[in-house]
């Protein structure tokens, strides 16, 4: 197509002011030192590692970006898989890390088919097989001779794990389990790289010995031929088809018809079976595997600042350029049309998720300091307890209080920043108007991709039980008169203690008092759902609404806290001028937030109605107007490169409708075809021999 | 595929209870009258015509639904030009009415091709060009040897229509006009159809006479060979890619390098260049025009409510069917888990959907009722004053004040109703939690096409300044003592008169009250607007979210007002039962909105913080128990074939999990392809030589 662009079309250029100057002046506008931002976000090392990964990556003609938003199911997935394939090929000539490979996921930013053997078959076989087991099972699978899934989700159960119906039946005669699917909603469902590229699967089924069930345990199950990868006798396995996103992904499908596998199949780190006498062994306190839930669920929180990230990024940069109207009240002799980055309506929408970007990527840092303490800690309870004891890890719950912590708050906040994220990418598309429709935007496919992030891993909506069912422990324990042994009880108590005085916060001078009714809001909720549960004796069923807001309330608690401490314990790392801005940006989140959520603010007597309406009527207006010079440069300092982005809107050189026009005329493949427009015709003019449709209308005797 | 499904697994089934005899079970709970209810909605000619022309439909292999959810882009475009090419012929055949043809258009459900041929190219001839222009443009266009497109927005204009950049520059000498595109952002973007399919358009352009601009103007050029279909010379054209959704249309972009066209190429039957003097002749009120506009957000208004009843049909059907965890209080001797339907937490999410339904397609009707009144007195003051002063339609302004009244009503409702239909269907996606995010599930797919309404017609946001300032007008007029001559006015006057005496309504109590609650909220922030405006001398930028929620505030008035009025009205078409129902549902429509937006309610006192609290806590449970039983038959209501709704969670006998199994096992193309899954290998086992990237890792070379 490119040879066929007439001269007169290559001669356009946008009408002035051209992209490229606006953006420019954007940046010379603001005095914000980006790298000096960029490095106390992700710090120096992080950043050298992203330059080498990119460069390696951009060579690799695998990785060419180029035709991804144009291909279909079938070609993205065997894209990808060739991708995943050179990646892998790529990091183990150059003996990448882990964190290397992260870090290349996250430039290629697509599921990637071998995704699920690395993350999940990998993790498990090492995290719950014996040494035995490992040894036979997990040298395959680093040489890549098996390559693996995870088969939990099943097509009738996801949440409920309890109720999976797969079973795993131990035969004491011959030492083996029948693995076995007894209904359709048995099947496998939802599993990522079963589909068409694994050989093997870890499958969670129930565990039964002498017809009794021991519920689910993990074992691993060969399901493909390894030389001519076609499925293994009675096992029924396949693609589950096209979804909303994750496209490039061959989630999958899983069947089996009485299935043998051998003893040592059964992963027996905690739990296993003996072979002699069919006991079961008790499993060890679920204390670790909770841990890696926590570090799965962390994680979230923490990409979660990233993810929105780049939704921010693509939008501000083309509301820059993007003009449209004059303002209503500009002078007449004022000339030109606005900026859109300039209306208000635009800035109440974009600059609180500009803000969030933030504060979810310091609670996300925060989250994962909490996770690692807490590791450090059950660490050194096991090993003290087991010089004072010689007591095994199995035998012991270290760490269960704070790991009640933790696992609260990691619930609460995975809920709360995966939604903010989803449903932030989402505005920042509407928020670029008809552009942001065009797949060239890239955020469509971004936020198509993320989606499921708000349904894995505990959905956010029944992940709040956890959170309220953590507080209301918590709040128990303060009525008792319990000593506050963490943040949550802190909090709980100082309310308990000034309810009788309430509350007199000054949210819009000062910034801890602004924290302080955050917490006060969690807390008044926290005892009110206690009153409904413990003293109106409500239905648990009839509070899920009032729990689900509840720990809303307390992981936006969280997140400002989370935000605020960082800014305080920051000191020569960022100058006073970017410090100062980040303080505005906090601000703006929590201010913006209160607002959002006024409702409850007032009911919980946090801050009056007049409190309120000055947030929204002036100080939400006034930091709008003191952010706006710095938008550009404050999005600059995520250090997205552009080739990551993959977005025409959010080019950092600003040359956003050249971009568009180049994806459009010159890349995109349906412009080869051509029409024949006439109803009673072929579809195509020149009847195409590859067209799946260009004979369907020729066809009279069906008409 | 189907072939080699294996006989274990043809023979097994779903867990019990089995979907079929879940939602029987469910029909049989309530006595609600399904086919009376239809018939209300939709009137009994109607329910004929849909049958009539599905199974047509159903007849012709061209309309087969099987591989819609995989197709890639191409694929779509060229299916969807094959069945646009298709219904044409059936519809010319059988004489289909328009009616006929939009009903089909909503039964196959997806954007065709020829679609801004019929809506806005023979529209704009038919409605914009003389009598002559007709003869020479309109029978070959009604032929289909024209096929047309309406060529408006550019990629650097959208909203701001005046800023247009495509001209047309006439030349007096040979009284023609140049279309010319000076710069890369005047080219023509996102034109429906054009991208292969069109070989004509209509093209809004400056219209410049001796260098002085009037104006976007329409104008008719060829812009495709009607033989070859290839572009003509100095035209430039092609599909702008891949978008979210709408991948079966050919969205276009169009260059012009100075081509001339005949004087006759410009619609003048509003306004015209005179060929002798080359004077402008002035365009007549623009009245007419605005009607246009008006009818198509009307449209907008009321298929929003059928839109949004899709995803609430499928989400309701499925979540019956889908049963997870047991109630936590439920009795031990409690067997089995409970339907997902039954928590709360779902049906807050879902019932004030269910409800919204409702709610917008009597505002629809509603407005499609005021629309046509005003069309009429319109035509009657024209023909009164033709009478009169035998003046033409083009010096008078009929009906003007009504017609602002219809303008302002219909903006806020465009706006608001198509966001609730948006936003919903992914409340409802989200709610189905895993089995939501497949394409099967035909949600997805419907929320991707349907996303471009919130932009369109009109942007939601930019849409709602236009509503404040009619409200804004209207409070000027009703403060300067003008006596009320529509509601609006009549609302904002009761304001007036109660506000030192203050509002005292039992919104929980009365039905009247809680409309009368809403026409307060709306009058309150008017007036506070109002203030804002002319006695702060706020600047209007300053204002635009205020203007946001105000126009919200007052379209959600209609909104409650309309479901009120039309029950009120109903007497024997509905027996007692359903309108008893009716009004449950009108109750949980109101009041989920006055919850979710209490803060305003709270601030302008038109209820009290008790009454929210009873609200959310009480009365809301209470009507979730009370429509609970009758869900499904609500659902059922709304009338859509499966065929239409191709969606296996959503399938009217309740078997979802068989559906989801045969669409991935036996319709996926993706399992026709056998992985190598080793990383240093060919992609493809079989190495299939239809594969791009079957050798893309061979080639060492770039190793």
């Amino acid at each position: 197509m490119a040879a066929e662009i007439p001269q007169w079309v290559k001669d356009l250029k946008p009408s002035e002011p051209q992209g490229v100057d606006i953006l420019a002046q954007e940046r010379k506008n603001s005095p914000i030192n980006v790298a000096q931002l960029t490095d106390f976000l992700h710090g120096k090392e992080a950043l050298d590692r992203k330059r080498k990964i990119l460069s390696v990556l951009q060579s690799e003609p695998v990785f060419n970006k180029d035709q991804d938003y144009f291909d279909g199911r079938v070609d993205k997935w065997e894209k990808a898989l060739a991708r995943s394939k050179r990646l892998t090929t790529i990091a183990l000539n150059n003996n990448w890390s882990d964190l290397d490979r992260r870090v290349a996921n996250d430039l290629i930013s697509e599921p990637l088919p071998y995704a699920l053997h690395e993350g999940m078959y990998l993790v498990t076989i090492r995290g719950q097989g014996t040494p035995e087991q490992q040894k036979k099972y997990l040298k395959p699978a680093e040489e890549y001779r098996h390559i693996g899934c995870y088969a939990q989700t099943e097509l009738g159960h996801g949440s409920n794990v309890r109720g999976l119906e797969t079973t795993a039946t131990w035969n004491a005669d011959d030492k083996t389990f029948t693995i076995h699917s007894p209904h359709l909603t048995a099947s496998k469902w939802w599993i990522g790289s079963l589909g068409r590229t694994a050989n093997m699967a870890c499958v969670m089924a129930q565990l039964i010995i002498n017809g009794k069930p021991y519920g689910p345990h993990p074992f691993i199950v060969p399901i493909r031929d390894l030389n001519s990868h076609q499925l293994l006798p009675n096992v029924y396995a396949g693609d589950i088809g096209p979804k909303v996103g994750y496209n490039t992904m061959d989630n999958g499908y899983l069947l089996f018809n009485k299935v043998k596998v051998p003893h040592d199949a059964m992963m027996a780190r905690f739990s296993a079976v003996d072979p002699k006498t069919s006991k079961y062994i008790r499993p060890a306190s679920p204390a670790l595997i909770y841990g890696t839930l926590t570090w799965v669920r962390s994680t979230i929180v923490l990409q979660s600042g990233s993810t929105l990230a780049r939704g921010v990024t693509i939008a501000t940069r083309y509301l820059a350029v993007r003009r449209q109207f004059q303002d209503r009240d500009a002078p007449q002799w004022e000339k030109g049309e606005n900026q859109t980055l300039n209306y208000t309506m635009v800035q109440a929408r974009l600059f609180p998720l500009l803000a969030a970007t933030f504060a979810l990527h310091f609670t996300g840092k925060g989250m994962m300091r909490l996770y690692e303490a807490n590791q450090k800690n059950m660490q050194k309870k096991v090993t003290d307890q087991n010089n004072k004891r010689s007591a095994g890890p199995e035998e012991t719950t270290p760490g269960s209080d704070l790991l009640a912590d933790l696992h609260g708050t990691s619930c609460g906040l995975k809920s709360l920043c995966s939604s903010t994220a989803a449903e932030g990418l989402e505005v920042c598309r509407r928020a670029m108007g008809g552009h942001g429709y065009s797949a060239f935007a890239g955020v469509g496919s971004w936020y198509a991709d993320y989606l499921p992030t708000v349904t894995w891993e505990g959905d956010n909506y029944m992940l709040t039980q956890q959170v309220a069912r953590y507080l209301l422990k918590s709040a128990r324990s303060v009525l008792k008169g319990n000593e506050p042994n963490n943040d949550t009880t802190e909090i709980l108590s100082h309310y308990l203690k000034r309810q009788d005085t309430g509350s007199a916060f000054d949210v819009l001078g000062k910034d801890e008092d602004l924290v302080a009714a955050f917490a006060w809001r969690s807390s008044f909720f926290t005892f009110a759902a206690l009153r409904a549960r413990d003293e109106d004796k409500k239905s648990w069923n009839s509070l899920l609404v009032a729990f689900y807001n509840l720990s809303k309330a307390h992981s936006q608690y969280l997140v400002v806290k989370n935000f605020y401490e960082t800014l305080q314990s920051t000191t020569n790392e960022l100058d006073p001028e970017t410090l100062g801005l980040m303080h505005k940006l906090f601000r703006l989140y929590a201010l913006n937030t209160l607002v959002s959520e006024s409702s409850e603010f007032f009911t919980s007597a946090a801050c009056t109605t007049a409190q309120i309406r000055l947030a929204q009527q002036k100080a939400l207006l006034q930091l709008f107007e003191e952010i706006r010079p710095h938008a550009v440069k404050l999005v600059d300092s995520w250090d997205f490169p552009d080739w990551q982005l993959n977005s025409a809107l959010g080019k950092y050189d600003g040359k956003v409708y050249e971009d568009m026009f180049y994806r459009a005329s010159v890349l995109n493949p349906l412009n080869h075809k051509v029409a024949n427009p006439y109803p009673d015709s072929p579809v195509l003019y020149r009847n195409d021999a590859q067209s799946k449709y260009a004979n369907i209308l020729k066809d009279k005797a069906r008409l």
